[in-house]
């Protein structure tokens, strides 16, 4: 069985190191033994790490794709890892991608061309790095009915908003702190902004909802307006502040959204620390599931990597195929303004009698009820006049409502100023 | 796709509900319909669910897997089950079962039956009901080496355990309330003995370690001998106490276990409440991963059961197979004493100088090393004289070493009473 790797990056260089270090292991799992028969990279001429053979180096991508029966590719960007696996799949090759934005922008692409091919496709590393989630869904929920999923997606993220939570560091403190350990990026706008945890909610919307959801139904919303403010509140009002990928069905059809949220201490994806992944789902008859672990990281990634290798390589050796796309259900797609959340809405008023009353009616009139109220003391203002802080929780509404709702009270003449506004979840 | 259905109880009456309520979409999925063709019972004519049609039931289990493509066995106990399993397999019947006391006894008989006969055997459910574990063991993992598994795969302990340290009750207490709930049986020895657990433990190390272990190779504790001040203890010590199915690999071979053991609070499994079941793995390259979800319950566990049978469908519909049990690594299965662990010892002693010392000599005598050591206030003995609790946490150390070290602490004159001996896993 010849396999080829496109990138020698992170993942690519643990990809090599199991292949190579695990070879009598995975020939037994397999079948058949699992020849490396090129890496293909920019430049063969860098130092890498000395498991990669540089006899196995290549710059001919395009050549060493005909060359293989299986094309695993991590070398991550739209082109040319888009031409390339098609034309690996058009070559009749198996292939296995980590690569959620090709995916997340242009999967229906690539999964007509492997279907037409028969050959399989497999993306496990794709979503959440090591945690095995696209498989469930694929196949062990298959015959149930997913209802929601609720999921940590990007670790980069979470570590940034855990440092804040446990060391009270402010946002742009804790991504330095991030960069300086390997976890962000010199330019982290892709994690920070949501742009990663977008392209895994839309595949993993895709998957449990037999529906073709691309990034750019993904309503996205970052974690840069999240203050050290925030996170104190938060935890002093039983949550957790988490940047959450979340896929809901309704009867109208699908919703898919990024943005921070109070997740409620008792949750479990609010015990999810430092760059963990978690993904939560709830299923009608499965009831809540949840799959932990890490997100990233070369070797985690490339463990994902090879099970989805072995998985391909032996339906070569005993004959089958895995899952196809599975969009039949076709539901509707709908916009941000269709989901129905609660709120948690913080908001500095006078300190006066009727303040509390006259906040209420203004939710009232909109159409958003009030789940619970409570007012937290407050140092004095800058004009030496005393205020109080009122912390709101309503029930479900729709952001259009809140939205209205909101601008109304921040125009009323007693209130000082709207601190925040954030989406509860999981409650 | 002819599907017939062994056993109409908890799980069977969940069964047939998503076969028959979810039939077009898993007709979608499958790329067939499933058509019903029977569902055996002991006797047709007690009351059932409405949702099962009457004219389906039959109390001839032979004859019907004889006309079945996909037999689904959730009766449960070693026979029948296992001849109507095997006539299934032969008849070229792919079949799926929940039944984890057939598995862990004589799984490998089933294993090579299927084989021999080319048709899928799948379990999803057999190991923590609706939580995938098996298939992202089998599959997701396959090109990664497992080191370790820690199982919380028994709810009605888990959910006793939970009530002991929520609401401090007894044992006895506690499982009052769980039979109450319907989450232990009227006879609670499997669950609290740890022997289900232990036959979730034999098909979870077989999978992880590629070496077949069976329910005989476990050495099992159940939690009969936990205590009110057991739980209160563990948890001023920063732990909970858990009932842990535990398989490990070690470069001598594989050792299993099914055990109470205190888990530090800020391990993920420490956070497992209620009922709810979870699967804690470490894996070379992936790390730490970690499933949870319900582990038992019909319609969960009913959930498990439909992946697998759309799985096995889809193989007739589209031609393939599914993994077929992976014994090549063949490891030694080693006894309860190769087992290394660490411990929690306490112990009342006299309260006067020297004893700590004295204690701490028997410990190095023996060569088990303490990690940590707390005196703890407590009343006055029963004599009027003062004595102290002492907290004692060893390095990893040897059952043999271990009980050794406490039967000769227990013989110190200053010695009062060892109170308990518990192992700390997870830390
Ligand atoms: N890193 C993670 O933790 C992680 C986790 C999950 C998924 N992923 C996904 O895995 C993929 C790879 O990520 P990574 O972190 O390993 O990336 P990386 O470290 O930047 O490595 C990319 C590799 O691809 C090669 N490459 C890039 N463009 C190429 C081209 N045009 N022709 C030939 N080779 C090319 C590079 O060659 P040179 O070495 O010559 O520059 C490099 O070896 C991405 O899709 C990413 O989203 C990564
Ligand atoms: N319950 C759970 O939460 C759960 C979770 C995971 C796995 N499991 C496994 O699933 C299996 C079924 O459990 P369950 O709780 O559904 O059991 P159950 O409620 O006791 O149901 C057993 C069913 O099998 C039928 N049956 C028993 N012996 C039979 C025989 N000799 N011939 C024909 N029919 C027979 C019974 O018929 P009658 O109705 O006529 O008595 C009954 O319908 C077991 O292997 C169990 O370990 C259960």
């Amino acid at each position: 069985m010849r396999v080829a790797v496109l990138g020698c990056g992170v993942v690519g260089t643990e990809v090599v190191r199991l292949l190579t270090t695990q070879a009598s292991d995975l020939a037994a799992r397999v079948g058949a033994s699992l020849e490396l028969v090129g890496i293909a990279v920019r430049d063969t001429s860098i130092e890498r790490d000395p498991v990669v053979d540089r006899a196995l180096l290549t710059e001919d991508a395009e050549g060493l794709v005909e060359r293989a029966d299986v094309v695993v590719e991590v070398m991550g960007g739209i082109e040319p890892a888009r031409t390339l696996l098609l034309r690996a799949i058009e070559h009749g090759a198996a292939v296995v991608t980590a690569n959620k934005a090709l995916l997340a922008q242009d999967g229906p692409t690539l999964y007509a061309a492997a279907d037409a091919a028969g050959v399989d496709l497999y993306f496990e590393a794709a979503v959440a790095g090591a945690i095995p989630i696209v498989r469930p869904v694929r196949e062990s929920l298959v015959g149930d009915r997913v209802q929601r999923v609720l999921g940590i997606v990007n670790g980069t993220t979470n570590y940034v908003l855990d440092k804040m939570s446990t060391e009270g560091l402010d946002l742009d403190a804790a991504v330095k702190e991030a960069q300086a350990l390997g976890y962000a990026e010199a330019d982290p706008t892709a994690d920070v902004e949501g742009y990663d945890a977008a392209a895994k909610a839309a595949i993993l919307a895709s998957l449990a909802f037999h529906t073709r959801v691309s990034i750019d139904d993904v309503d996205r919303e970052g974690i840069s307006g999240i203050t050290a403010d925030d996170v104190v509140w938060a935890e002093r009002t039983g949550y957790a502040i988490k940047l959450l990928a979340i896929a809901e069905r309704s009867d109208q059809g699908v919703q898919v959204r990024v943005h921070p949220a109070l997740v409620p201490l008792t949750h479990p994806l609010a015990g999810v620390r430092g760059a963990y992944n978690a993904v939560f789902v709830e299923a009608e008859a499965a009831g809540e599931l949840m799959f932990y672990g890490r997100g990233a990281g070369g070797a985690p990634t490339a463990s994902a990597v090879l099970g989805d290798v072995v998985s391909v390589a032996r339906h070569r050796v005993l004959g089958g195929k895995g899952p196809v796309e599975s969009s039949y259900a076709a539901l509707p797609v709908l916009p941000a303004s269709a989901a129905r959340t609660r709120y948690q809405v913080r908001i500095d008023v006078d300190d006066r009698p009727g303040v509390l009353a006259t906040v209420a009616a203004v939710f009232a009139t909109h159409g958003v009820s009030i789940e619970a109220m409570r007012q937290a003391p407050a140092p004095l203002g800058p004009d030496g006049v005393g205020f109080a802080r009122l912390i709101l929780t309503t029930h479900q509404a729709s952001e259009e409502a809140l939205s209205a709702t909101v601008a109304a009270v921040a125009d009323l003449d007693a209130v000082r100023r709207v601190i925040s506004v954030l989406r509860v979840e999981g409650a």
